[in-house]
């Protein structure tokens, strides 16, 4: 298959980690007789220092023409000391996500055997952990009107959800639970909300199509407990965007490290992958970032591209990184291996040569 | 010091564990000389059960007359399975909240190096837990203005805070952060939310009212990673409605056991203490439900009526209990004391028999 794909490196540790599951895309492409080409964007504090836009029009014409984007991370000290700043790095992603109608935020999270020690939870409560949370990202509070009063003392922030917005995510998550263990679980607090009830309504009616899949409905404050007392029991999890936001940040600890976590933001357009973490500047340049969190991501990617076997063989070479284990310093301040050794042995591995 | 409380026991185990705290409050009025009356209310189930109402006009007035209400427990499960019901016993608890006018929801979390086995994080994030929430209880998103589209496909729910919500509960939560270690952290969604930049900004103001009080601020979505990734970092946590909701439930995993944690609902008449769990209808009667709840529950109501070193003898001897120990069946399934048993060991204790 021949496939092009926009790959932004963005700022810190963005460029280190993305040249990792470049390296893995190629030997991937290299093994299954497919073809990939890139296409390199600017995004970001790179793309502001050299065009004075964090978004520069070709990015987003690169972006619209690709079958999928691959980025790094975004944002740079330097501007969030400068509340000055006209332009701010942050904007490139946002605006590219609104540009490309990215409506769902896709998290996996997984707990790995060997990185049980780096999590906050108890072993017990890591073991059998695999769960998808799937985000809604343009609707809700988040985008709602917002009003202040002339005095300034009174806020307000409207919440507003349309059937057709809900509609939309959750045949993706319904095709994500068949896929997988056929379990979707809705997040809500339909007890007190409007926008929840149409969000319950929905998915229940949503239901009948997918008569494969068994529908359970949590209430957010009791989600977020049981992400903690049994995430095990969870396999896909629907939100909306505010609950989402909260509940996909706490879930992304029981891993132990943010530096394993990919991403996706699908949409109407062209799909983004990315890792969870951030520009993380302090480790930029040293050659000492994890790259699973973007290795994961091309993960996504792959399959996003139907490549099911490919994926899965990225994933299986992951895992044997992980156990090995060659893992960054994040993992292990000891021992640790290089972002870009940790690449080439992934490489080596997905060629058949490790 | 006399002072008139308004016990309401209320459903399932809410009346054993009451009992247990009334005992324990019966023995501090004998060793401090405080003369404590207690007169006796019914709501929820109970009441619709006595009277028809889940809340009669005897309790709402004998509340506004009494100095403090301890209550236990609401919710029967035959009204659970009648959606057809017109009454609901929760129906009692929501209209008594809104009489007192209780704006403040107070949630302490704190982890008994004993019971550190039963909470799902590991010990190291258990060490030095001692924090509070303050909710705001009567605002916010549960309480805007909710609509939907005629045709069912457009839905809204408001958020609206203003000034003087904000700065009540504030107040409160500045002066108990004053009573504790100094630290105050404001959870919002400033970034993002305008309710969240009024509550910011009136957090800011009132600061230099406290000078002894370091403020900080998080965002909701990494307070959530932070409640589980190093919970001791907190002290006071001051929050809106929908966020209290979210994270005082998550912060109650930490833990161990919901059946140790107490609360108090604060407002501009009686204050209201009740232990967190519920009426739990299936240990109802059997003696085995944990009273310690609803026994620190009662000192919380201590502390309000300003017998400090009451309330702190009560801590002692629940701390006592739990060490020795003295624990029901929920902690310990095998060797385990009857709730009645426990409450008379804590008011030996409290009298000095122990
Ligand atoms: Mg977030
Ligand atoms: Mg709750």
């Amino acid at each position: 298959m021949k496939k092009q794909i926009a790959v932004i490196p963005g700022d810190g540790i963005g460029p280190e980690v993305t040249a990792q599951s470049v390296k893995v895309l190629d030997a991937v492409a290299a093994r299954f007789g497919h073809e990939f080409s890139y296409t390199y964007c600017l995004m970001g504090a790179a793309a502001i220092d050299e065009t004075g836009s964090p978004l520069p029009l070709e990015t987003i014409d690169a972006c619209l023409d690709a079958d999928a984007i691959l980025f790094g991370a975004i944002g740079h000290p330097k501007y969030d000391n400068d509340p000055s700043a006209k332009v701010r790095p942050e904007q490139g992603l946002l605006q590219l996500r609104k540009a490309l109608q990215l409506f769902t935020n896709i998290r996996p999270v997984s707990a790995y055997a060997a990185l049980r020690h780096l999590s906050p939870l108890k072993d017990k409560q890591l073991e059998g952990v695999d769960f998808v949370v799937y985000r809604e990202l343009t609707g809700g509070i988040y985008f709602g009107e917002k009003t202040l009063s002339a005095d300034g003392t009174e806020a307000s922030d409207g919440c507003v959800y349309t059937r057709a917005e809900v509609e939309r995510i959750a045949h993706l998550a319904f095709a994500a639970a068949r896929q997988r263990r056929g379990k979707l679980t809705l997040v809500d607090k339909a007890n007190v909300l409007e926008t929840s009830r149409l969000w319950r309504r929905v998915v229940q009616e949503l239901a009948t199509q997918y008569p494969d899949v068994a529908v359970d409905f949590l209430f957010v404050d009791n989600a977020a407990m049981q992400l903690i007392l049994n995430p095990a029991q969870f396999d896909v999890l629907l939100t909306e965007n505010l609950f989402g936001d909260i509940l996909s940040d706490e879930a992304s600890v029981i891993a132990g490290s943010l530096g394993m976590l990919p991403s996706a933001s699908v949409g109407k357009r062209t799909a983004l992958f990315e890792p969870i973490h951030g520009s993380y500047p302090q480790a930029a340049g040293k050659d000492i970032a994890n790259p699973l969190g973007s290795v994961l991501s091309a993960a996504m990617l792959l399959d996003h591209f139907g490549m099911t076997e490919e994926a899965a063989l990225v994933r299986t070479a992951v895992d044997w990184s992980v156990n090995a284990p060659f893992v960054s310093k994040d993992i292990d301040p000891v021992n640790f291996y290089f972002t870009s050794t940790i690449g080439d042995l992934l490489a080596d591995y997905v060629s058949g040569r490790a």
